[in-house]
């Protein structure tokens, strides 16, 4: 394929995922809305289920349906196999709008992903928490429906369940490192950096999708998947890197959205090396102005940021991780091909 | 046995079940209390456990122990499947301690269990959303760590998940059915009475802790779990008949807890037959004083139970509904022991 057929094929894929979201909505409701007992329960669902589940990127779904087509054999590509890609794709999505949900109560957020978060509905409050445990009941439910005659069913559902769990490590070790309303950049090392991204995000937004696939693939042994965890969890901490550079130093205009990492007390890469870098009068800057939402104390927050030219600090070390997950890819990603990890 | 052999087997049982916890946090803290990376979340993980794991009646997590040996083939009855029972007991106490961190966020609850609720204690908050979510991922983990061996694993791993959704599809329908500040008894029909108590009861409670004994012990044909399942569902409304009564006219110092089921507008079977017999008179009694915290309306609420004689209702409607579960009982629990469902 050459660019532009790839792209083509991209939008496609992102269309035919778009769309097969009614069909998970369908095949998670159909049984029992109307039923005597739990209709309402159910028509309750099939809301949260259109409100929380859309609107997303569908990055780490999609990956799920891409890097299927890379994994598993093309005579194997039928058009049940695809289904089941699809479906576990919408399980990821599942799984990130069960967090989102949850924690959008935990840090009291206003808005995602362009309206309101769903506790922040008129009626809804912290009903939502029972909310985001349908969502994240959903993701079994569609495993069992779709996925429990395959081979790869009982490997699937407990990679999902790890995840979690994972994840949900991932946020104990943020709420503890940076306690709502109480600022001590004493915590925020690199050693602690590099746990949380691991935990919070990589598992289950870089590692999960693809993971995934190598199950429904057939591929399960320990030395694939040990390379695979590898590179995988690598890539997640390089993309959340470049994540956190945009939201400091990113172009509102080209990433469409406006940085918040400085006043919500992130432990973001940029604020682990300022401090490496910082004179004690610079750490006294950051101590006095990080973490809070006055737009004044948020500048002078980001001056040490930018005396310490961290944008040319970020390139130089951007540089360095990128050859070093070409070669991480070179090096382990065989026997899957390495497009696996490009997506 | 005898009557007193029983009870001291039973006294027995409940203390190696209240032992067995501290192999519980054991078994899911050691590998990683210290590590690294995680270390900080597991010490944290260790006191969410102790804190909401302990201090219940045990009586769920007993019954899986009890109808072990009930349904196990003595011969099979080692030390090692002792300890999955013991495990999978312990699974039930950390369900029921997973919903009531969260329902206690979700009903601004004070206290639970004879101390605060976990989310009021200072420096928790909501953050207690994402122990919640720990304590349900215990569950799985448990699972994993000491039956992922066992030709039942995969079983009891969906009765979980089921027992999880069932319980959640339970809870969204009692949100819908009685939101908070908001009062209306027109609802509060039979029929829905009859499915909150199944969804939000009486399958977690009731249903999973004898059928994750039926999986251990091999049973797993659909006979018999159909019919388990109609007398478990069937004890689970029983016992919350029974509850009902006596969170109104029980007397506390036996039950042990004053009652609050007026104040805390709950579609309670009491309010439910009140209604079917209430003059329009006493409806509007009902309408403006059911669900209110003010002592003198809590007593006005209570004024047309008493005229309308419920107690008498009730003990008349108890032996009916008793001699039902003895005939279902009799009719249906072959070829399982009737033993199990009189725990």
């Amino acid at each position: 394929m050459n660019g532009n057929q790839k792209l083509e094929a991209c939008n496609q894929d992102r269309q035919d995922f778009i769309q097969y979201f009614s069909q998970i909505v369908k095949v998670l409701t159909e049984d029992e809305l109307g039923h005597p007992e739990t209709g309402d329960a159910i028509a309750w669902l099939k809301e949260v289920l259109e409100y929380n589940a859309m609107g997303g990127k569908y990055n780490w779904g999609l990956t799920v349906l891409q890097a299927f087509r890379e994994l598993v054999e093309p005579r194997k590509q039928d058009a049940e196999s695809l289904q089941w890609a699809l479906t576990v794709g919408w399980c990821v999505e599942m799984l990130q709008a069960f967090f989102l949900v949850s924690d959008d109560i935990m840090d009291s957020s206003l808005t995602r992903r362009g309206q309101n978060c769903w506790y922040q509905k008129p009626g809804i409050g912290l009903d939502a928490v029972n909310d985001a445990l349908l969502l994240e009941a959903c993701i079994n439910r569609l495993l069992k429906l779709y996925c429990r005659e395959q081979l790869y069913y009982l490997n699937l559902l407990q990679l999902f369940l790890q995840s979690s769990y994972q994840t949900e490590i991932g946020q104990t070790l943020d709420l503890i490192t940076a306690p709502q309303g109480h600022v001590d950049l004493g915590r925020y090392t690199e050693k602690k950096y590099k746990s949380l991204v691991k935990y919070k995000t990589a598992f289950y937004s870089f590692y999960l999708p693809v993971v995934a696939d190598m199950y429904m693939a057939g591929i399960d042994g320990d030395k694939e998947h040990a390379s695979a965890t590898r590179i995988l969890l690598e890539m997640g901490e390089f993309f959340q890197i470049q994540d956190d550079y945009l939201d400091l130093f990113g172009d509102p205009s080209v990433t469409g959205k406006v940085g918040t990492d400085i006043q919500d007390n992130k432990c973001s890469c940029l604020v682990v090396q300022c401090l490496l870098r910082a004179t004690q009068q610079q750490c006294q800057i950051l101590e006095e102005n990080y973490g809070q939402k006055d737009p004044e104390k948020v500048a002078q927050a980001k001056a040490p940021h930018e005396a310490l030219d961290l944008p040319a600090v970020f390139l130089k070390s951007e540089e360095d991780s990128y050859s070093r997950l070409k070669s991480l890819v070179e090096q382990y990603s065989a026997p899957l091909p390495p497009a696996i990890f490009w997506n």
